[in-house]
Parts: structure tokens; sequence; C-alpha cells
């Protein structure tokens, strides 16, 4: 018996995603390092935590000796860094699709290109392109950043023309620095997620799509498997299957689909573990965090089948009580371990169930007994 | 919003046990800090590790300043350790539990004194005593001592009386320190374990039970539930409860029990997570470490209740392969992240399934592709 060395999974960012893959990847036998420049970087409470910023190269530099793989928390790490240390040490995803998923235009442009619809998008750089783009799309239309746009923050929503010159007010000083986009505002009929895994051998899988409702441009609440999504499910598949073969994609990565009359319109690519994908901690066989972390390492990918019906609760900016979630058959608790902060994601919970049924009653009593029954409301219509 | 403190749970001893407690208990928002003399100690990997001897007091008294709760991943802490703490700061389960826990002959006492049936057995300090008890007993027998053994180890088997001798080079020395015991020789039909679960509140569960088989007195394999235990579920539940209630505990322990001609006798209780119900990870709506991080920190206890059918791998020694057990649907692996050491438990395995066939089938491929046939054949033949 000689002595063994275990793997290292280093990770760019120590918020939650960060922390729910440790979690994952020590069964694995896989230690993490993760980089933040907070102190209080919530992962640091399960794995070592090294403080750094995205341009100190010193600490950069150490911290790729010291691991084996690097992966991703937060999509916005600067295509720099990420590619001075794609140099060093293996890192998963590409950097190059990190770059395609931090432009919406880059973004959008490629999901055309691979036969995925989405909603009308004009660049705009100036205020002279706003007019030529809302001249084209036409209200309403959201004008977004390009870059750096997370959990709603970069956008502008314009109802009627006449509201340009606040939308510019509101954005125009980042269109310089980050360009800027418009895109058609989609009456949708709802918004799904698809959640998939690519191996390093390119073995590739979904999980089922995952429906999901937003508050204030944050994500507040999902359902899986999406009920009654037919042929829109291989459909999904498909096109996560191509986009990922175009990125030479390793690792999970979602896509944030709109559906309208029937049609899949393409909204962002996350590239890396999702918030609309937390359900498949309990949910499914493999979770989207074990499957990230067996990807990245060069591991055959677990199984993507659900166990039954999830739901899942976002907690943004603090939690409330726990309780009931506790004394729930089959709920899940999860505390990031962060202070609580408006709009930030403090934590979720997962409600899962063999039937849909006794989801809607699980996440129903639930929501009465943290009065929040506006949180549910529109799962419980399509629970029926 | 206000500054959140997170509630602490200390954990004696960093061992496998503590590194699932620990993974168990972040996602409900508590930290763990470990203590243990080992600085290569597994849970130090996804938890914090105080460097500590059982004896150090100084850094005793910082690490119960810094904690809420403190529990047990080791057994065999010292009653006058886990006293000292207890008069400092909430320990669960209760010290005076774990004395009895940690003394074979007070253990099987308060079994009878709770209605469980145990081999015959008798108190042995000295040679004389050993021809004394091998008169009652007869043999087959086996002499342990008291105290600190595990894994079998500190036991003689005595086939023949002429073995005395033997058994008394092996374990005399220990006579004085830890005592001995005399224990019948059960040839028993079948080993079960049932883990169960206290609450501060006295909320009390149990998981279903499970078989066990042992492989020179360490345990080899687990199936749960146990197939055809009638009766037995019932009454190990009551025998657990009212053990549980005698001894005021709080947490999770373990019932070794041995099944002859339908009856139960008990073999040993641990006060702590057990090794028999590592497969509640994945198997159970709650795992018996999420149930005990709930139990000690007085929050309401998880649904024990079973996804379907599960079975456990242990590895010793040293791990093997992981590309079958990976390539499995719903197999899990389990690499507790130590060095690999003759004897020592070093990961584990646990494959689920719905239906007891597609177990057996799933558990024969493994074992195959592992060339452990043997490992599996007595569960094989019990999964019919
Ligand atoms: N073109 C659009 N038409 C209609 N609704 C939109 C459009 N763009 C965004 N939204 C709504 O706002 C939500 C957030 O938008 P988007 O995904 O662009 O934001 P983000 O800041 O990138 O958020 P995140 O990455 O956290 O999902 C969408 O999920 C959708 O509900
Ligand atoms: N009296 C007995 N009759 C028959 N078999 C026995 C007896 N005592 C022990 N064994 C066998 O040896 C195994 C280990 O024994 P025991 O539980 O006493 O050891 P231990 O060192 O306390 O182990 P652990 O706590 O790790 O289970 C039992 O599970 C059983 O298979």
């Amino acid at each position: 018996m000689t002595v063994r060395c275990q793997p290292v999974l280093g990770i760019l960012g120590g918020g939650q995603l960060a922390r729910m893959l440790a979690l994952a990847a020590a069964p694995l036998g896989v230690k993490t390092l993760v980089v933040d420049s907070a102190p209080d970087a919530c992962a640091g409470q399960v794995a070592p935590l090294r403080l750094a910023d995205w341009t100190d190269y010193a600490a950069l530099e150490k911290f790729a000796a010291e691991v084996d793989v690097v992966t991703f928390d937060f999509e916005n790490v600067p295509a720099e860094t990420a590619h001075w240390l794609a140099e060093r040490v293996a890192v998963f995803p590409d950097p190059r699709a990190l770059a395609v998923a931090q432009d919406r235009l880059a973004e959008k442009t490629l999901f055309r290109e691979c036969g995925l619809q989405t909603p009308a998008f004009e660049a705009v750089d100036t205020r002279a392109d706003l007019d030529r783009a809302l001249a084209v799309i036409g209200a309403p239309a959201i004008l977004k950043t390009r870059r750096l746009g997370y959990d709603g923050k970069g956008q502008f929503r314009i109802k009627q023309l006449s509201d340009a010159d606040a939308a510019w007010a509101a954005l125009g000083a980042q269109a310089s620095a980050h360009g800027l986009i418009l895109e058609a505002f989609v009456p949708f009929d709802r918004e799904l997620s698809v959640l998939a895994v690519r191996a390093r051998d390119g073995d590739f899988r979904i999980w089922p799509l995952t429906q999901n409702w937003h508050t204030d441009g944050v994500l507040s609440f999902s359902l899986a498997p999406a009920l009654d999504v037919g042929g829109l499910q291989p459909r999904a598949e498909e096109l996560a299957r191509i986009l990922a073969e175009r990125l030479g994609y390793v690792g999970v990565f979602a896509l944030e689909l709109f559906v309208k009359d029937g049609q899949l319109l393409g909204n962002e690519m996350a590239p890396r573990v999702h918030n609309s994908g937390h359900w498949t901690i309990e949910g499914a066989v493999a979770s989207q965090f074990e499957n990230h972390v067996r990807a990245v390492l060069g591991l055959p990918l677990g199984d993507t089948a659900v166990r039954g019906f999830s739901a899942m609760f976002n907690w943004i900016g603090e939690l409330p009580d726990a309780i009931s979630v506790l004394n729930t058959v089959d709920a899940h608790w999860h505390d990031y371990g962060k202070q609580p902060r408006p709009g930030r994601k403090v934590g979720h919970a997962t409600v899962c169930a063999k039937e849909a049924r006794d989801l809607a009653l699980r996440i129903d009593e639930i929501a009465r007994a943290l009065k929040r029954e506006e949180q549910v409301a529109p799962a419980l219509k399509v629970l029926g």
C-alpha cells in the first residue's frame, strides 16, 4: 500500500455554488481549494480558502500549483485571468466558453447559429444606436448590459418608446465599458431551463427540464420535471448538445429558455452549475454538483434521472424560519452560511415527492406556514 | 437584517464519521469544529480541525468556548473528558450513555434490564474467573475486553475449553486495566442492526432494520431494509425506544443484534452514527448523519423512510478502483480521504435500486468487476 494523493479541484469564487461543489466533491475523494477576495466567502466554511482578487497573479500562481483542475463558481471571472490560468493548469469549462457566456451578444449569436431562436436583439453602443434598435425592435423591450449582468441587475425595462431617455440615463454610462444590448420583451408562456453536463470524453446528459419563476429578475421558485413539456424535452436536449459540442464544453451548464407559442427561445447560458438545478441534490440520482465534479475531473458521469417530483424555494435577502421545512416530509433545508443582505441568495429549500399532488400539498403547507403563498402560487396552478 | 451567528457543532474525533457529520451539517447552516490528535484526521478536509488529545484541557477549554454543542465521532473518548466538557457546554449524547456503551458488561446488563436478551456472558477479571466463566458458558465462547474494543479488536475466540490458556495469553494483560468479558459464541442465523434517533424533546424514530455481514470482526457488507424481518422490526423499535428513554439518549445510535431461531439477542450498542447506517445517505429521506445533527442541535427530526433498497460495500485497507461503481446507475462512491493501511476503513459504496432484483444485478456487476464476489455472495443469496 502506497501513499495516495487525492486530486484537488480549484474553484474560482467562493459562494454557495463553490460550497455545494465542495460538499459534492468530498465523497468522491476530491479535495477543493477555493479562491475569493472575501474572507467570509461561504465556501470557506467547508473548504480551504485562498484570499486573492482576479488580478493577484502571485497568489494565482501559487493556487495553480496547488490544484489539478480549475473550475468556476462565478462566471464573471475576467477572461484574462481564466486564460492565464489555462496556460498553467487544466481549466474546465474552457475559458472560451466562458467568454461567450459572459457576453449576451456573443451568446445570442451563437444560439442562433446552433438553431435556437432568441428574442429579437440589437447591439447598442451609443444613444443613437438605442434609437435605431428601438425602431427595429419596438416596445416593450429590455435594455441590458452585455457583460457582468446577473440576477436581473444591469437591466432596464422600456415599456414605451418614450422611456428611451430614462433607459439611457440608467445604463448609458456602462455602454462604453461593457456594451449594451436591446432585446424584445417576450410575453412568454413560461420559463424553462435545461441543465446539461458534458464529460471530457464527450459523454453528454441532461436532467429533465425545470420550470422557473422569477421575481424582480431573480429566480424565486423552480419545479422539476417541468410538466407537459412534450417535444420540448428532446428539442432542448438536442440544442444543448449542439451548443456544448460547438464550445467543446466540459462540465455542467444551464440554458435559460422562454416558451412562447410552443417554441423555445434562448435567453441565456450559464457556464456553471445553476440555481435552477439545486433540486438535483435530492431530486436526481446524481446532482448537478456531483456531475460537474465528475466531468471536470475526467470521471464517468452519474445518472441524471429523477427520483420523483421536486420543487425549490429560493431564499433571497434573509432566511425564513426553518422549522416548517424541517417538519415537512422529504423537504430539505439549505443554508449557505451567508450574512443576510437585501437581494442576496442566502439559501434554498427543496421539497420532493413521488407524486405531483403530494408535492403540491407539501409546498402549499410550507408556503402557508411562512406566509409566502405568493412564491408558490404559480407553481401550484401548474400542479393543478 | 441583523448579523446572524451560525451554531457550531463540536465533534470529538475527526474520522470518517465526523467527516460525514460535517458534510450533513453544512446544508443545515451548522458549522463544525473537530478535535483530533492526528493532523491528517480526514474530517479536517471538510471542517476546521483543532489538534489536541483527550487530556489536553487547555485546548479543550478553548474548544468548549468555540462550540454550542459537542458530540462524538469516537465512542472511546475517556469518560472524564466527556464529563469535564459536559460541565462547560451541552454534550449529546450524555456522557453517562457513552459510559454504558463503552463497557460491554454494563451494556449487556442494561440490555437485559430493558428486555433484550443477550448471549450468555460472565465478567472475567482473573485467570480463575475465566475458568469459572467457561464452566458456566462452555465452548465455543468469545473472550473480549470490556472496554476499548472495536472492529473485532481485543477479542479471542475460544473454540474448545483447552483454548483458555491461549485466550489468557492474548488478553489477560488487559484484564486489570479494561476488564474482560466471556460471551457464549452464538451460531446466529443472521446479524441485524437497528439505527435509531432520539431528539432532545423525546421524539424517537428508527430506520428499517439493516442486515450486516462481518469479515474478521469488521463490517463488510450491509443490506437495507433487511428482508423478511416480520415482527422483528416492531420488536427492535420497541427495544431501541426503551433503551433510549432509559438512557435519556439524544442523537443517533445503533444496536447490533443477532437473530437466532427468530429471537433477537443484543450484541452491542454504538452511541453514535454507525457504519451499518451509511446507506441512509442516499437510501433514506433523512440520513443518520443529518438526523444526528438535527437531534443534538434540538431541531425536529427528518423522515427515516427509505427510498427503495440499498446495499453497502465497506472498503477496508485500501480503495478498489472506483470506475465500476461510478459507472453503475444509482451507485454512490464514498472516499474518506484517508491513507491506506491494513484493516482501516477507508471508504464505502452504496448501491440503491427501487426493486430488490435490480439491486442484486447492480451489486453483482460491481462485485464481478472488482473480483469481490465473496463480499456480496451472502447478500445475493438473501436477495434470491
Ligand atoms: N427579453 C426578455 N423578455 C421577457 N422577460 C425577460 C427578458 N429578458 C429577461 N427577462 C426576465 O428577467 C429574468 C432575468 O433576466 P436575465 O436572465 O437576462 O438576467 P440575469 O441578470 O442574467 O439573471 P440570471 O443570470 O441570474 O438568470 C428572466 O429570467 C426573465 O424572467
Ligand atoms: N458472542 C458472539 N457470538 C457470535 N459472533 C460474535 C459474538 N460476538 C461477536 N461476534 C462476531 O464478531 C463481530 C464483531 O464483534 P463485536 O461487535 O463485539 O466487535 P467490536 O470490536 O465491538 O466491533 P464493532 O463495534 O466495530 O462492531 C460481530 O458483529 C459478530 O459477527
